[in-house]
């Protein structure tokens, strides 16, 4: 299409360059939405006035003091948004909500511009799209397949450019599946991190608000805004510091199903995965083949398992008051609900968490899991046909994520080329880690998206190119809860105490010198080193040899490891060391080693050494 | 009675000092238990010749490296012993174990010899030791009454004087209850820090293996050798610091439930939880009143709620095949779970989480919360008059601890005089607080028994006093996590700085002086002091007048905070001051401010004030 893009990266540019306004944009959004909506995208929308005046509203306001200005904005019909009613895709359930749910209204007030309600799968209960009574959603970019689910319009709003981002929610994969068969980014946030007050629960104690986007930088914006502790929502959780960031790891550990345990339903899929893991061997990855029978049989625990009975009790008073209402496969499903037990609820939780102990074990191993999003994709017809086994075969690679606590990013990675005759569709992969990694997993995307080359390098079915610019970062970038430390003795790699550092967690990430500005001793015990800045018409105490000796650069290293592992290390050092800060070659300072001037008696000056490595090498040689 | 009392410090004081040895203790228990069980206390017990051959085997061992040397306890028979049938207090479901549950095995190699296995509410449902086909279990001091259940005779057994300590199982409050109508110290540890492995579950979910002991101190050292990280278990956790020390604070915040909130069943239990809080006060707790209905509404949800269908879960292929097997009432209730649905399980859940946050509110302003064990002690008669309602009443002050992932001890506290002509009974109160602070709840049981005075002050119905003599600290003690800081400057209570302390949750444990082996500076900033250490024979650096100068005696504060929390301290110190060592007063040397000596160019030497304040104070005036 040929209106200009609506990635954030580029709105905001041309918004902050006075190249377009709101009310511009409001126009494109209504003229790219206007028409029969042959995807079946869209349940309700926003009238055009209302969006035109809220337009205006916005352009009194300073955009940039609003990280969302003007940005349009999609929402899946399971969300409440004050003026909509919410149908969670069943004409006979819609009410109309007294107010926003509260991470559309954290939008809102920053700016964003809600322009309607997408269609889903009816009550978020499927991975495909096609469980509507307000038609089945077909895919971006050929309609005959699926648009996957049950986020199933709020990715093909995104992917054909009618707004910059949209909302969805995902309990098994509702917020992933559509990404991948729609060529977005599909972000799946840690449970808890965006409030689901307001939301429809599909499974309450599972589902979280995820975030459609054209690139992982738009989600990230996105995320910044939308996250934040809600006291209204009780599975709401605060966010915490990520601790290492692998989006920034120049050689990320990156786990993988082992080749004889990947599944697939289409078999141009395993190419287009195995080119995936190429392209992350080409990124600096280091792979690790990972035995994937824990996490299948997770996955198989939610939907084999006793959860369902939670998607019946969301919904109860109004099935069992008019059963004949409900979409006739989710009406079979959600039934079936309601025969399962307690005591069978318990077990499985008793089973889950057998289950995540070896799962979480792959932590030890890589940094994140790199999966497909789906085994193949299906036509509406084949979906049609099978409807729940189908159905089940999608979730394979999605539905372990919130049983294991984990944040995951969805992302384009290749391309299947069509039939004859027929358009190609997008691969996408997965990348998964811990829970409060959503923005490290951001970073590994953006850097992912920014190496696809051909048709997987374009936004969504927009046709438009990656955006060049990046999307400024937001202003209360989630914490990594790191801290660096500079060490120049026996802390030093390969050197007896750097165990202390390596127990906990730390990673080398520079070997470096200091600014020319210090003096090396060696302690009279002759274990550890003193490092001493040189005043400026001083001499350091202790080494009076009447002179003021030149400061020189000392060998350091710099590791970083979790704060909260930080404090036991800094303790534990005996005097006269202790942790100032050190100031390196580049100009940066960071926490590092430092020495009380009275432990300096009888030590030696080794500064010409330039490390304590050298002069230990000059003891042994 | 007139045996030597059983309780640890003293037997293990007898045994190193060769006053008694393992055999004479295994004749002495065999002579407790000896004649008809009129308490009905005892399922089954280690034949007398296999239990000398285990005491004389014990003897070719070194006492010295074995912290449970010939300590004899008893098990609930819930809990799987290796040669004695697991019944659960169920005949017909009797089975003969191949091993012994993780937690007896870890006793019996720290040397701890089992006795035999205990009377309890069959399959641990209820609160009060009469649902037993073995009898219903009578109180230690009044046999017309009951003894608290479920661990009905783990808590009679230790209470007469005829195992050292013994194991029960704590899922409502079947851990503290018996403890309180026995006298006894019931700890309910954190959830999943003793292994359930080869524990026949209640409510697996929340289910705890539980101690009963004749002291706090005692109770802790069965703890420290029984908990431990058991991969088989998957609901273990492994143990964690503790944290801040309610247990050595001078002045512990203690919360009470608000006097109108007090429930009773026994009038003169509200007398008996009065002088408690006198005794708390005395002890020089600040008392606080808490809104106690969140805790009370979570008490319901366990009884009222699905719960019970983990229990009916747990031996549904029992009870479905052989109901008639099982106790009426047991039967009754367990069958009642049959019919909860999975979707009311998933609710609960979620309800518990909104319940739980209003409950941990309380941990903002106090550090534990004591309230009675139980509103009243009913007869055996009474209790079968009307078993669920009378059985529902006892766990009003129980039964939300492990929903809300608390750990407890119950101890005594008080005394209820008899009716004319009948013995008097123990009145027993719990103190409880967040999960992993069990070491410091029974550091503060501890001193609460040392308080106690009149027949409370004897130990379970014995008849012997308090020991005098410790019980040696555990070898593999709990760390606190905690470390303590010296402060010097801005960061003394009342200066600019000292928020970066509190708001890491620092607390003021002393305001002293250092060594006097320092000179102080006032750093030309004007805003922060230079704490430097006077080398011998050296001056120190930047305060160069031609002299040595002698050290002084500086002011400082130590401030204890958690490890975890210290790390971001650290790091956002500026230069020139760090984090070294501070040799104290005392003669003890912790973590505290140091100055790099190239920093104090410029910097005006401020000994002569003693201190920061003084300085500043000199300056304002």
């Amino acid at each position: 299409m040929s209106a200009p893009s609506l990635d954030l990266a580029t709105l905001r540019a041309d918004y902050l360059a006075g190249r377009r306004d709101p009310l511009q944009v409001v126009e494109q959004v209504l003229a790219a939405t206007a028409g029969e909506d042959v995807h079946h995208a869209w349940i309700s929308r926003v009238p055009p006035e209302t969006l035109r005046a809220r337009a205006r509203a916005l352009m009194a306001r300073d955009p940039a003091t609003l990280p969302l200005w003007g940005v349009p904005f999609a929402v899946k019909d399971n969300i409440d948004v004050e003026g909509l009613p919410t149908t969670a895709g069943c004409p006979a359930y819609a009410y109309e909500p007294a107010r926003s749910a509260t991470v559309v209204q954290r939008l809102v007030d920053a700016g964003a511009l809600v322009v309607g309600k997408t269609n889903l799968d009816q009550f978020a209960t499927g991975l495909n799209g096609t469980r509507s009574p307000y038609g089945a959603c077909r895919n971006a970019f050929d309609p005959d397949f699926v648009s996957g689910g049950s986020s199933a319009g709020s990715a093909v709003s995104v992917a054909r450019g009618q707004v910059s981002f949209s909302l969805g929610t995902d309990t098994a994969g509702s917020g992933r599946v559509p990404a991948a068969f729609n060529q977005l980014v599909g972000l799946k946030p840690t449970r808890g991190l965006l409030s689901t007050r307001g939301v429809l629960p599909a499974c309450q104690t599972l589902d979280v608000v995820s975030v459609f986007a054209l690139t992982a930088d738009d989600a990230a914006a996105v995320l910044a805004v939308a996250q934040g502790f809600d006291a209204e929502d009780p599975c709401s959780r605060a966010t915490q510091p990520h601790g290492h960031d692998i989006g920034r790891a120049p050689q990320p550990r990156l786990g993988v199903p082992r080749r004889d345990q990947r599944i697939w339903t289409e078999p141009a899929c395993e190419a287009a995965f195995d080119a995936a893991i190429e392209q992350a061997r080409a990124l600096g990855a280091e792979l690790v083949e990972l035995d994937f029978e824990p996490f299948y049989e997770t996955a198989r625990l939610l939907y084999e398992g006793p959860w369902v009975a939670e998607r019946y009790g969301a919904i109860r008073d109004f099935i069992e008051r008019q059963p004949e209402a409900v979409f006739p496969v989710t009406r079979e499903i959600t039934l079936g609900g309601k025969a399962l037990l307690a005591a069978d609820a318990y077990a499985a939780q008793v089973r889950l968490l057998a289950l995540r102990r070896r799962c979480d074990a792959v932590w030890s191993q890589v940094d994140a899991v790199l999966t497909p999003t789906a085994p193949g994709h299906p036509t509406i017809d084949a979906m049609r046909a099978e409807p729940i086994v189908r159905n089940s075969e999608l979730g394979v690679y999605t539905n372990f994520m919130n049983l294991l606590d984990c944040a995951a990013v969805a992302l384009p990675s290749g391309w299947l080329a069509g039939a004859p005759g027929r358009p190609g569709r997008p691969f996408g992969i997965t990348v998964f880690a811990p829970a409060h990694q959503d923005v490290p997993l951001l970073r590994l995307a953006a850097r992912w998206q920014a190496a696809l080359t051909g048709p997987a390098a374009t936004l969504g079915a927009t046709g438009h190119p990656l955006p060049t610019a990046p999307v400024p970062a937001p202003a209360n970038e989630t914490p990594s809860g790191q801290v660096r430390v500079a060490v120049c003795g026996a802390h030093l790699s390969g050197q007896p105490l750097n165990p202390q550092l390596t127990s906990r967690g730390a990673r080398l990430v520079a070997a470096t010198h200091t600014a020319p500005v210090y003096r090396l001793y060696a302690l009279p015990d002759g274990k550890r080193p003193g490092l001493q800045r040189v005043a400026e018409g001083a001499s350091p105490g202790g080494a009076t040899d009447g002179t003021t000796p030149r400061g020189v650069a000392i060998e350091v290293e710099v590791w970083e490891l979790p704060a909260t592992a930080f404090g036991s290390f800094v303790a534990a050092i005996p005097a006269p060391l202790g942790i100032g800060r050190t100031l390196l070659a580049d100009g940066s300072e960071v926490p590092g080693f430092i020495c009380e001037a009275s432990g300096l008696a009888g030590a030696r000056d080794i500064s010409a050494y330039g490390g304590w490595r050298a002069w230990r090498a000059s003891l042994a040689g």
